[in-house]
């Protein structure tokens, strides 16, 4: 039954107004970045990660500089102990990275916590129980103070556990399902936990606070952060932690804005992946950051290889649409994105090569290990001149005269929208080819000898209809003798209106390329091309193709 | 080269703070949704659609809701012409949708447009041009002043020729690059525009904010756009729009938070199709709002079929967690959330099956055409016992004993931890009944009979190593008698802990099925299950297969 009136707004306002955050503009500085693929991403798997899979995952985290890793729910499932274990025993965990496991706030959950990362140099335990509403309505059926003595016990039990233990831990409390949860009582609840662990600034615990489904616009979620931060205890001592997930597609927004509101650090995914609608994204995140000029400490340099491993260890596929990784998110076909980036790329180059400001590319793709040939500019109906322009120059060295692109562009936009496909660089380099050159011609010219008198004389060798004829004619230079040989001819107009010829390769064995517009009898312009070693050659070619071109329509 | 110094932000504050809009919590009215996605998703696909493919999409949007729709630039496209001619020529219209074209303030693009649209009943003629720093510098490589010359003519030539025409039309002006647009310059500009047009109550005109590429947090666009919509002439006759890409992964919330800073009217495409990231979605943002009980006035009762249409037409894929339609956006692997879910359910049914607040369920998986039992509870081993217990009740009817859910939930975890891959409800309850029934038993029992004195009195016949016998026994109860019959006969014990029995379905020739926990001679709990017509062989067999497993493990 598709009936909006059986919802309702499922979150609670702070009790005082907080939006100081909506002063600040930007993030000036990286977070504290969590990566939670381990355990929350692959809880979201149909399959699940085995343990090579998952200690592959975990040394890329650490390659792409995750500094705090959550390796997974250990008591609850075997292979996550197995790969607690193993980091541990066989010392796969660097000095300046920590370890983090989740439990629920049980305590024979907790003591088997324990049991898994001991010995670990070092590593995050992260206590949770659910302090929402619906939770304790629903799922627990216990009063606010039932559930709070939960996160209590919880707490308590981490303290003394660890004291027993020895060995270097740091606390996480999660008020999960925080975004259902009114904030005094989350306020309270955290506050509880904090009193038990009395961080210090040598020991600072981490209260985390999970948007475990997303249920406001980004901006409540914003002063419902920035409610706790202001009123957590011992504020000093706390790192407070977001949890965004995605459900209604402003996971990103609520960590950004939750950042402004006085988080320190952010628990999320590679390209988002994790329950439903996933994680927050930590490349988007990171590489939002990125785009403004300010360092995100992650290295996504090698995006593509990135992006391999996490599809095929997660078996999820990123968007094509994904920001800053998807396969399209460079790509421009319409028409005057790809002038307007032409444009831009000259202007970088002319002006300042270490700023960039080209038009609709928020980042260089090249930054990210995406090719901008192949990735930008790609052609198909909707392309205009300036696109395909830019693939003749960018893949074959042809800087096409402006005057010849709108006559180029709408042939190629003409063979695209028949064949209803997009077209790559040899296929744009056929259609070129075909138009200006490679065509059934009306006439040849097989011989051209020229002599410097009054200008410039030629001689040329014309066959057409079978009959080989020479032509007589003058001119101010070689093409304009030409010309006007075709011209006397055919007895049609053949005035050069536009000539451009430049080397196609460097070093001696090079080609050249010539173009070359006429116009013809009906007063259009029509275009040809040549190619040759020579440059006259080359040129006459042009011509030839020009005036054959304008012949033949 | 990775390296964040080469970025900047490229977007401009507002001269004075604008932050009024963060005062208001929700979206409580659905804005104006205008599709673009035939202009500006079509133009980002690499294969886009032909005229019938548009005719299909133009009609899906008119059923799902949407009074107007931007059917493309007809003057740089023929196929945009056609399917505008088309359109026009049969009536394809209905009477209280508004088609809009797009054109550059460009002369003959806006004149070719006139006539592409020339006997519509009603259309809006939206012309554009760019107003950034960047497109200004290095695109147009002209003065503020002149980019507002090119608006202002494109202005007065949309109210000379829509006068000349006489039709039916609206106009809109788009600031294109308004994001990275000084937002005085925009402010100048749109109502240099705006003053041209003279917009009346009966005839406004739209001034859309096109946030071309995304570049600032989505409080810094929401605070441009509360900016511009304070200070447009003539505002009460001025429809705000806006136009939110996704370049920063925050399109949803610059419309969100753009909507409460004052915008009216929402550009976007299904499912977030278009340029590079795409445009806003609005099948996000209008489920957002029908997720917090507001009637966003577009119908998506049938996601799965509008998927379909989509995918096949764009050749685009929904993302697996896209919010609200994608695969697994109901999907819950993990025991602790199966748990709850499992319980929101029950307790939706006992206390108001009107109201939603399943917890980890955002909205009913119901309302846009899912199913509960494949799209939700899913079972890896990621999964607990709830969910093991929900499949087995939801497909097949059998509700788990409490006491005998642990026991399955391992042994279901356990083979999807081996096989490494997911289960399907068959195969759940393949594992349940080669755990407690089909399995090789040590013994039989191939008749009993009961005779009502001193209690009950029973003669069982038992088959075990190929012999045959008959015990006597006795028990308060026939359960009783018989499982003391075995106790006698095997010398060890077989005291029942549990025993439940419900009939598989409804009628006079429906099976029973009985569950029986016993305590073995180890003190561990066996669970055996028994399935017939009658309820007394039922639950025999349910004793015979704990039996079983009891001496067999």
């Amino acid at each position: 039954m598709f009936d909006y009136r059986q919802y309702k707004r499922g979150y609670f306002m702070p009790p005082v107004e907080c939006n100081d955050w909506v002063k600040k503009e930007y993030i000036d500085k990286a977070p504290v970045w969590c990566s939670v693929d381990l355990r929350d991403g692959n809880q979201a798997l149909v399959e699940p990660m085995s343990l090579d899979e998952k200690l592959e995952f975990f040394n890329k985290l650490i390659k792409v500089g995750f500094k705090e890793i959550e390796i997974g729910f250990p008591a609850a499932s075997e292979t996550e102990y197995e790969l607690c274990r193993t980091l541990i025993e066989k010392n796969m965990i660097p000095d300046d990275v920590t370890i983090q496991v989740l439990t629920q706030a049980r305590p024979h959950i907790i003591k088997k916590t324990f049991e898994a990362v001991k010995g670990a140099p070092r590593a995050i335990v992260h206590v949770y129980n659910s302090t929402s509403l619906a939770q304790r309505e629903q799922v627990f059926r216990k009063s606010k103070e039932e559930i709070k003595q939960i996160a209590i016990e919880g707490a308590k039990l981490l303290k003394e556990l660890a004291e027993a233990d020895g060995g270097n831990f740091l606390f996480e409390y999660s008020p999960e399902s925080f975004t259902g949860t009114e904030p005094e009582y989350a306020l309270e609840v955290c506050n509880a936990v904090i009193d038990i662990w009395q961080p210090t600034p040598d020991k600072k615990c981490i209260i985390n606070l999970p948007a475990t489904v997303e249920m406001s616009l980004p901006h409540v979620f914003a002063s419902q952060v920035e409610y706790m931060s202001k009123n957590l205890h011992n504020r000093e001592n706390v790192v407070v932690s977001l949890h965004p997930h995605n459900d209604r597609g402003t996971g990103v927004a609520d960590a950004e804005l939750g950042m402004l509101a006085g988080a320190d650090r952010i628990e999320g995914t590679l390209f988002g992946n994790g329950e439903r609608t996933g994680n927050v994204d930590i490349v988007n995140l990171a590489m939002n950051m990125y785009a403004q000029g300010v360092d995100s400490e992650l290295d996504f340099s090698n995006m593509p290889e990135l992006a391999e491993m996490f599809e095929r260890l997660t078996q999820m596929k990123i968007d094509d649409r994904h920001p800053y990784c998807g396969k399209l998110v460079f790509a421009a076909f319409s028409g005057s994105h790809q002038d307007a980036i032409s444009k831009g790329m000259h202007y970088r180059i002319e002006q300042d090569p270490s700023k960039w400001t080209v038009p609709y590319l928020p980042i260089n793709p090249e930054d990210v290990g995406r090719t901008y040939d192949s990735d930008v500019i790609r052609i198909n109906s909707q392309s205009g001149k300036g696109g395909v322009a830019y693939v003749l120059e960018h893949n074959y060295g042809m800087i096409i005269p402006k005057a010849m692109r709108e006559d180029l562009g709408y042939a190629v936009k003409d063979v695209s929208d028949v064949n209803h496909k997009e077209l790559g660089a040899d296929e744009v380099l056929e259609i070129f080819e075909r138009r200006y050159k490679k065509f059934t011609p009306v006439f040849k010219i097989s011989e051209v000898h020229f002599k410097q008198i009054d200008g410039i004389q030629t001689e040329v060798t014309i066959e057409a209809d079978g009959k080989t004829t020479v032509v007589e004619a003058g001119g101010n230079g070689r093409l304009d003798a030409v010309s006007n040989a075709l011209s006397k001819h055919f007895g049609r107009p053949c005035d050069v209106m536009c000539y451009e010829e430049h080397s196609l390769k460097q070093g001696s064995d090079s080609s050249a390329i010539a173009y070359v517009g006429i116009k013809g009898d009906d007063g259009k312009e029509y275009f040809g091309i040549g190619i040759d070693h020579d440059i006259i050659r080359a040129s006459i070619d042009a011509v030839e193709s020009a005036m054959n071109r304008s012949m033949a329509e």
